[in-house]
């Protein structure tokens, strides 16, 4: 079952509020109220509240939410619950970050595989994952790989976003801060790291 | 004078169209028309219309947004237009990827201070910025320097932002993927690209 009504918006904020889920799990709560759990994402209640009845009430008046029912039910809305293995291109050092990155486990992502061209990093191993050269991409196809990681420069963005999308690809993390073009069926998201810093000074105190 | 009113999510928005207009602007354009401008974001026209009218139109049926105006008018808002000044703590993996970042100034920004602890660190140089030892970050109050960037391990994470907050930062850009507690003045982004790759399989047509 898909549910295919949620506002993009509310899809951007589960991966928070599974994180937040995680956290409180952790410290051994079973229930949590959407006041302390907006107090802990320092966001309000009544967009949490908001958010959680597009997938139907969890809560109790009194009690507050079931962590464990609402952590699986965002597993499954975000099919995070089947596991997923992504491949980077790139290991510079936005990759090697990528690669060197604890959080993927908390949404049960796993980099199973790594490319660059650079023939002193080919054979190398980073976190277990052995870097391969860039020509055997078209490999993943038969490796149960469905996300690309893009960390390359710019100027070899499209061309890495192409063979990838040769390579049967499903979904696009792109870090290379411009636009790539892939057919319609392949879901890509850019990240822009200054797009973030540019946030800021629009909720900085006046100076 | 503030635009108080404008939606978080608008504000989310807002530097992905400051990176679109500055694209066109580019490409020699003067006009674009919400149907065009969405086609190249790869979002939807209402969205676009009904966030520009948060703060005035500047459409004109037939000819579309003056991009320049718009352009003037988002830096405005996103008091983007007086040019910002940030202090990267941590020299990694990820901050050596921030600082050799060349997406920083489309948005005014300037990476003028990095700090780490590591002696073979301190004292190079990297993109025209020196590594300087973690114990001077005090400094950065008489440097108009007003942004802090977290590149440092999970565990360092909230004592840097302390040292930060300390040292006179009113905004903070926190890459631990780790909760960081800070005074209300001061404004926190969290960024964990692994939320990112989360939306991801949400989009992927099943398999």
């Amino acid at each position: 079952m898909r549910y295919r009504k949620i506002p993009d918006e509310t899809v951007r904020r589960l991966p928070i509020y599974l994180r937040g889920l995680l956290f409180c799990s952790q410290q051994g709560q079973q229930n949590i109220s959407s006041n302390t759990f907006a107090d802990l994402l320092g966001t309000n209640a009544w967009q949490i509240r908001k958010d959680f009845s597009y997938f139907g009430g969890f809560g109790t008046p009194g009690v507050g939410y079931d962590i464990k029912k609402l952590t699986r039910e965002i597993n499954k809305i975000l099919r995070l619950d089947v596991g997923h293995r992504a491949a980077l291109v790139g290991v510079g050092n936005l990759g090697s970050a990528v690669l060197a990155y604890p959080g993927f486990k908390t949404y049960s992502f796993e980099i199973a595989a790594a490319f660059d061209t650079d023939p002193r990093k080919i054979g190398r191993k980073v976190n277990n994952v052995i870097i391969e050269d860039i020509a055997n991409i078209g490999t993943l196809k038969k490796r149960n790989i469905d996300l690309g990681i893009i960390a390359v420069p710019r100027k070899a963005a499209q061309e890495i976003a192409n063979a990838l999308v040769q390579a049967g690809m499903k979904g696009i993390l792109n870090f290379s801060s411009c636009y790539i073009v892939v057919p319609r069926k392949v879901k890509v998201i850019t990240i822009d790291i200054a797009m973030d810093l540019a946030r800021l000074p629009y909720y900085m105190p006046i100076r």
